[in-house]
């Protein structure tokens, strides 16, 4: 043994997270020909600031509140006021009626998805992704040394295929990841699409006799462009627990708040909320940050810029269609999803040299296509045209 | 199969934490007979306030830096200006020479934990607790297949035993975890005690030929009185990594902000270190919770009211002298340390006839002892003391 840690973690060291590689190699460049010059498409990371409201009801709590109760403990689910709030703007939004008893605080979506998975995950039991899918997945479910199952993508127009959905299902099968808006792809997953594998799952629950769980992951449900409706899932389908995250709806991708919606019809639910909330305490989140559960409370109305992004959406799409690239005009989330002429990750090394970073679809399970993320400044879409356009010309298009 | 649930959840929830239900229990209580007359012992939740100068970071900054950069994402280790500030203060403090490169900012002391767990740990590699520990540590080190090994109580003066530590050894021991001061007593091991641990530990590395770290968890190292110096771990041994917790030096439990300490001279160090980073990406924290760490960098000098504790500890101890109880005078945390003379859940049940609520030692793995935490209002303490005289009597003391 040439090492002294964990097998697992030592296979995570040889093998980053290509995301995670772009946004220090963005550092680099950055360094190297100063911030403005460099085009990175890396990282979801809004540059749109969160709302100002967010400041006013943080400042407002501190003010008003006891620093004992803002910064305190509570139960591992959150303030029970916080989670009658969120219960309630969700009720209002999708005519549904969950309650306080329903909903857990989380440390982000990541935090969430974490939390369900400990919660359900045998050794060996089966989770489904639908290529492209975001790359945490498998790390997520490898934590519980689940199995991840990838789908593959349906190239016509990623909306996901039931079919394809079907022939992965085995009897292992615990969970499907459902991620819309989508990362990377930024497509909506239509109410068909939905119903088809919703009809799927059904008929297979009967057939093997035990639940299969949807985990919808819904970090990208406020971003949506052209009136379009991101179905809500738990309407859809009966044992669907949603998680959910402020990161990129409010601009607080730091400070780590979501939650997780399981709803009261899914199968074994008082098991599985009690489990949930034991799950966030001995994985060591505890609770999600209290100062931050209690001023997104405040928030539940607020929204990011959507028509900034939007703006950007336009803007960076018709530059690359004038450019001669192929790519489908996104309906949600931040990501542009582009086909590459080559493989995705020279296309990357190749865009590098214009000082533009993005990601190779391969690191979404689906090679030929990086993605684009366009929650950057305007300047940044314009800066970076030039340099799509030689790339395309090196390219041949 | 009855459930559908993770099996290990499953155990879990059968067996929920007992200074959890302990919790609960008091909001019970407190609805029956009104807080004022509930005397909750059994949590850690520090009742004395953050210091005013929390609140006016977290306002300064919001009004002085950039929400983009405040509440955005940053390295998973955290703020390079964050980790370098916590580096120096460290340094001032015990005459070490880390960086920023040494310190990984964390979800809490529970986050670290799990974080560095995670990276050592492969499945039945063994862990060892000085009993009477803090009963969580069994179900970080479970969350990986890691095996709990407990080292039996001194129950002399609570200072462990090295010839105990050495007897627990195995080839298979990947780490020791040190809680000093100590949840639950309340002792701060001596230079002397951690010194002949350091020489057993290191004996057996050179028998093994392999690392076993001292896993410092250290949340309560600001919590000492009397003027009694907390040993700093990294001085008495190579392989130690330090894990810390603002919790309860700035009373911000419930905001989940810590920090890892990983020295540069332990074995594997960049390999530790990287692994960790991931680690705290996968597990689904990502990083520590963004304006925290901006705001616990600039209150590093900032205490919080040590000589409340140091009052509330003194009341308490004669309190319970006075009544005929038999403990420890505490040197460190929040935590009164008492002898039963009955079985110390028998005595829990009876505590709560007068509305007190305490922890029975066989939660941290050391039955015939309850633990009572002193972190309350002087006037819970007072109200107590009846109660407290009235149950000596029922036990005949």
């Amino acid at each position: 043994m040439t090492h002294h840690i964990s097998e697992k973690m030592f296979g995570l060291t040889q093998r980053n997270s290509a995301v995670r590689e772009m946004f220090e190699e963005g550092g680099r460049l950055a360094a190297l020909y100063g911030r403005e010059n460099v085009f990175d498409f890396s990282l979801g990371n809004p540059n749109f600031p969160a709302p100002e409201k967010i400041k006013e009801a943080i400042c407002g709590i501190l003010e008003s509140e006891s620093p004992t109760m803002v910064h305190g403990y509570m139960s591992n689910a959150g303030y029970p006021d916080v989670r009658e709030a969120v219960a309630a703007s969700l009720n209002k939004r999708f005519a549904t009626s969950f309650g306080a008893g329903n909903i857990i605080m989380t440390v982000g979506a990541a935090g969430g998805l974490n939390v369900i998975l400990k919660t359900l995950l045998n050794p060996g039991d089966e989770v489904l992704a639908l290529a492209p899918y975001f790359l945490e997945y498998g790390n997520y479910v490898n934590n519980y040394d689940g199995v991840l199952v990838v789908v593959p993508a349906n190239t016509a127009d990623f909306q996901p295929d039931a079919e394809a959905v079907r022939k992965a299902i085995t009897p292992k099968t615990k969970a499907l990841i459902i991620n819309s808006p989508n990362n990377p792809t930024g497509v909506v997953y239509s109410a068909e699409t939905i119903k088809s594998i919703a009809a799927v799952l059904e008929s297979k629950q009967r057939e093997y006799g035990h639940p299969i769980f949807i985990l919808a992951d819904e970090p990208y449900r406020e971003l949506a462009y052209d009136g379009v409706e991101v179905p809500w899932l738990t309407g859809f389908y009966q044992n669907t627990i949603v998680g959910y995250s402020w990161s990129k709806s409010l601009s607080l991708p730091g400070e780590r708040i979501g939650y997780l919606v399981i709803p009261s019809e899914i199968d074994d639910f008082s098991l599985i909320f009690d489990a949930a909330c034991i799950a966030n305490r001995v994985l060591g989140f505890v609770n999600a940050p209290s100062l931050m559960q209690r001023a997104v409370a405040k928030c539940l109305d607020e929204r990011t810029d959507i028509d900034a992004y939007d703006s950007n959406r336009k803007l960076l799409y018709n530059g690359l269609k004038e450019a001669g690239f192929e790519c489908a005009y996104p309906q949600g989330a931040f990501y542009m999803w582009v086909k590459t002429p080559c493989d995705d990750k020279e296309f990357c090394n190749l865009a590098k040299k214009y000082n533009i970073l993005v990601v190779p679809g391969s690191s979404f399970a689906c090679p030929g296509y990086v993605r684009i993320a366009y929650c950057v400044s305007p300047k940044t879409i314009e800066g970076s045209i030039p340099g799509f356009v030689k790339l395309a010309k090196e390219l041949g298009l």
